[in-house]
């Protein structure tokens, strides 16, 4: 089922996709709810991020290929792989939905990234979790564009200003539940031609073995996000590009880039 | 002007705090509102963190005797002090209220410190603002607590276990408005005994330098925070100890220590 969080008139809401239409919910996907008659067509409405997090995670290094590739980049002798998962913050006013901008900072340099990402999406309170307890309270997965300003990153240890900038967020545009990454392909395309194409679920750290981690000292809650890390070396985006993250159930997730004003 | 956020027969509400007494308002301080009467004894409710914020930022060495002091607890040479903030995520999970206690993990060491911070409750939207209109956008002004777990903070870049384990973060009681830092005096109590008292205004980087420097790059929105860094060389917490944080103007933080179960 495609699950998605839109504005009609004014008003904010989730709702159940269906082909073209979408049915409004009072509440939330997660917990109790009804449905609310008319079907709308989805063209009417204006897709929203599908969730605003109370805390919003995000693991990297969590891709093999990744892993060596970036290695390569930042000069390392050997690839830097982890005994745990990396798990960092990410800021919800740098969120933006499928089909928004995302805007080039005017300071911003050459090495400005995609990073095409599942995204699991949190159903139920969780603590002390093992890995398959973990996996049981994810309710849905949705798609992330971890951009990246690789200049900015190196001298920002917190990432405020190298992945947290307005925009460099763009999440949707559905969350999807009843599928599993071991059947999930993910696809990223630069202008219409395909760049990367990798199994999803090829992850060194599972949903499962990230959340399980996190929970071991931090309670997840209904609506967190925990973005799981692409594979392969993204390239660059320049203006005027648009991007595409395909993974298969979910959806595309489509942003052009443009130029701060 | 005082505000809380309380809970009272399962329902949650803004409020406006006079004497021992409370009026509910529809909607949030920082827009349109009406007061609800009628006043409530504020021994009947539940008071809660006073703002789940859409980002949860913090920065850290924010005090000259502070730097110093933690530069000589790591073995520095040199102070470390930077010349721009530091300012990095918090996690919502972590936040308790005053009054609620502070649960020291079982596998957390001798190390594990308070924090005795100002906070600034951001009432309006702002991008790229001068540190003078920054300043106009705070609404007021709370508490926080940043509890930390030194020797866990030390192999955690992302502060994921070190800072935000759940209880870490103590933040309230009340929102108050009509203040400035250079009038407040922040005040620490280890079980009713004086341990540091320092003026809140002595900062590195002023509120309004930090809020500027965020709003460089993210927009800043109705209800976030910033944590504003400790002054002093925080002691350790025990099972048992009461920590509180007292700023003229605001009130006291008050939380107990209690054992992971």
């Amino acid at each position: 089922m495609l699950w998605c969080r839109f504005e009609k008139d004014g008003l904010i809401s989730y709702g159940v996709v269906e082909g073209d239409f979408v049915l409004a919910i009072h509440g939330e996907p997660w917990s109790q709810h009804r449905r609310v008659e008319p079907k709308l067509p989805l063209a009417s409405v204006k897709l929203l991020v599908p969730v605003m997090p109370p805390t919003f995670y995000a693991i990297g290094s969590n891709y093999k290929n990744h892993v060596i590739e970036r290695s390569k980049v930042k000069g390392f002798k050997e690839p830097k792989f982890y005994d745990r998962p990396r798990v960092g913050y990410r800021a919800n006013s740098a969120l933006v939905a499928s089909g928004e901008d995302i805007v080039k900072p005017k300071d911003s340099g050459p090495r400005f990234e995609y990073e095409g990402e599942l995204v699991a999406v949190i159903g139920k309170r969780c603590r002390n979790v093992s890995p398959q307890e973990a996996s049981a309270c994810i309710f849905g997965w949705t798609i992330g564009n971890d951009v990246t300003e690789r200049d900015w990153q190196k001298n920002d240890p917190t990432n405020l200003r190298g992945k947290n900038a307005d925009t460099f967020k763009p999440m949707g545009p559905f969350i999807a539940t009843g599928i599993e990454p071991r059947d999930m392909t993910t696809t990223v395309r630069l202008n219409g031609e395909t760049v990367h194409r990798f199994p999803t679920g090829n992850m060194l750290f599972s949903a499962g073995d990230v959340i399980s981690d996190i929970s071991r000292t931090n309670t997840l809650s209904p609506g967190d996000v925990v973005w799981l890390g692409t594979d392969e070396l993204p390239k660059a985006l320049k203006v005027g590009d648009t991007i595409e993250v395909e993974i298969s159930g979910i959806g595309v997730l489509r942003n052009r880039v443009v130029a701060e004003p």
